[in-house]
């Protein structure tokens, strides 16, 4: 199918223009609902540090950004139509979106439910588009069009725009928490409290373990004990890193800017494993020694597959968890950016879609 | 017991009086075996890069030296007396010491024959000596005296030089290679072709893996081949990395000097493992999107416990395997550390104690 002749309809969002605009209005090209696909409207979209980066081309070397870009990927919606091979959805649903809209669904990694290991994976926003040519668009819009196989499912019981950063800081920390079968009787540090790292206490405790917040700001102590965190490290505090040392089984770390990762590896027992979560744009500076000397390891982890993401969305579901956020209007989006720089945020802003 | 009463003995020994001295002839004193010691003529000792950092101080931020330095941990010799406690060797035994002489043999890694992440291990040179003060006294020695536990049994039609550097080389390659698994049906990377490296293509091979050594040397190419490898990538080569890009199950990081673990990562599939065993003075540099993208673990190991080592000793003798040694004399000793700066030898320098 030629991309230019497939039905298409427009849709209101909000979009950069380059690198250092501010995000303004903007209508923009869904394509029509073909057979397999889902038609949303979107009600909540939640801002994660990965659209900044992306709008502001701070991935560049990776990931370089084309423009007009429409972040967003924590979408929570109702579908308002169905394509004629759909079976799993219909008009009325509350409907979830996460970072991935397509895969080959062919590959070992797809037949595996690791859509997220996909080569040909399509990201929600800044991947080339099949359908309509030049990228994917994301969730800071009025509706988005999705393969139903990307369509996640949300309990009615959820608060829509708590659930909406369960599509991204939801799944980020709750998969390698899973891989890495952290259960009752383990001791988990969770590094950064902010959008990634309050899901991650969430989960943690959830799963029954002793969990450990590590944050550079001391006036988080309260609120990560209000979160479930049985203690606060301040990671400043040479006595506070004394107090735990050796005995994490294991440590996610949520932290999105150059850090330290050493001081956290030596706060592993042996055999223990870390799991940056994060993306810093520079390079970590990890010494030799801090893997070598008990058998440490570093890993990274990004998203989960598709069944693991209903998988999750469903744990949330029974167990009433959604994350902290703070609803604004679509208009304030610039200034929650400046806010995110500085976390000023408890814990994830949510933009209400009906204010576009 | 005092450390100033028990019996003791001569030995001599080749030792360095600072970070810029050469290795000289020194007596030095070491204890008459007690109850559960083994006393033990040195034949062979290989020359691992450890003992090069160690006695010009390059590790002084994590292990400072203390003067005299004797180093020395491949140790392979004859039992010529053993304590009233020894049940398991007698005179005349070809036995082997590696890079531990202690440990609190009570802490559950100890326990769990582990005794390599033990907080009260005794290296054996260069930690603190609790029978005799000051620190311990490695191989390149006439004799040595070790608790029965750290002797290792050598199978008798082993070649002792060659098996010497078992040891060390031999059994910090074969832990990590058996502890992630690696078998048949595996693609194995080995990167750096010396004294780690070349036996890890040994043992990667023995365990059934497709081999693939990583090298900045192209004149290295047959020789990788002779010792095993299925393919050879020259890692100054964009065309040689692209070839094999995202491929394979496990990488086993054998350089000792700072390098680009980023290119190596990316030749991972997604859940990739690679395992660095040198140790860099300099931290590296990695990127979170090496890590993040596939959920990569990049990790270290050092050495293995003694039960794990004597099976690598049994696995030697039961396929044949020893290490590929040039036998010097002890006296060219710093002539070895010259060429082993240089990578020239091919691929241990194993010290004849008979020359001593």
């Amino acid at each position: 199918m030629s991309a230019t002749t497939i039905p298409t309809f427009e849709a209101r969002a909000y979009a950069a223009s380059s690198p250092t605009s501010s995000l303004e209005p903007l209508t923009i090209t869904r394509r029509a609902p073909l057979a397999q696909d889902v038609q949303i409207e979107i009600l909540y979209c939640g801002v994660c540090h990965s659209d900044l980066h992306t709008v502001r081309d701070e991935w560049h070397s990776v990931m370089p950004a084309q423009y007009p870009a429409v972040p967003g990927h924590e979408i929570v919606g109702r579908v308002t139509a169905v394509g004629s091979a759909v079976t799993g959805f219909q008009q009325g649903d509350l409907v979830a979106v996460g970072c991935l809209v397509d895969s080959d669904q062919s590959c070992p990694h797809c037949q595996a439910g690791r859509e997220q290991h996909c080569a040909e994976q399509v990201l929600t926003y800044n991947s080339p588009d099949k359908h309509l040519g030049g990228v994917t668009l994301g969730g800071y819009s009025a509706s988005v069009v999705v393969d139903q196989h990307f369509v996640l499912r949300v309990p009615a019981h959820l608060d829509p725009a708590g659930a909406a950063p369960l599509l991204c800081a939801g799944i980020t920390t709750y998969s390698p928490l899973r891989h890495f079968g952290v259960t009752k009787g383990h001791k988990v540090g969770v590094v950064g409290l902010g959008g990634l790292g309050h899901m991650g206490v969430k989960f943690a405790k959830a799963f029954g373990a002793e969990v450990v917040v590590f944050t550079t700001s001391p006036h988080k102590r309260d609120d990560a004990r209000r979160l479930g965190a049985d203690d606060v490290v301040v990671s400043t505090s040479a006595e506070d890193m004394a107090r735990h040392a050796g005995t994490f089984d294991f440590i996610l770390d949520c932290v999105s800017a150059k850090h330290d990762v050493n001081a956290l590896l030596w706060q592993l027992k042996p055999d223990g494993k870390m799991t940056l979560v994060g993306a810093p744009e520079q390079p970590l500076e990890v010494s030799a020694f801090s893997l070598l000397v008990g058998r440490r390891s570093l890993s990274g982890s990004n998203i989960g597959g598709i069944a693991e993401t209903q998988e999750m969305v469903d744990f949330c579901g029974a167990h009433g968890i959604t994350s902290d956020v703070e609803v604004i209007p679509v208009q304030q989006v610039n200034d929650a950016y400046e806010r995110l720089l500085r976390s000023d945020v408890k814990y994830r802003f949510v933009l209400d879609m009906s204010t576009l």
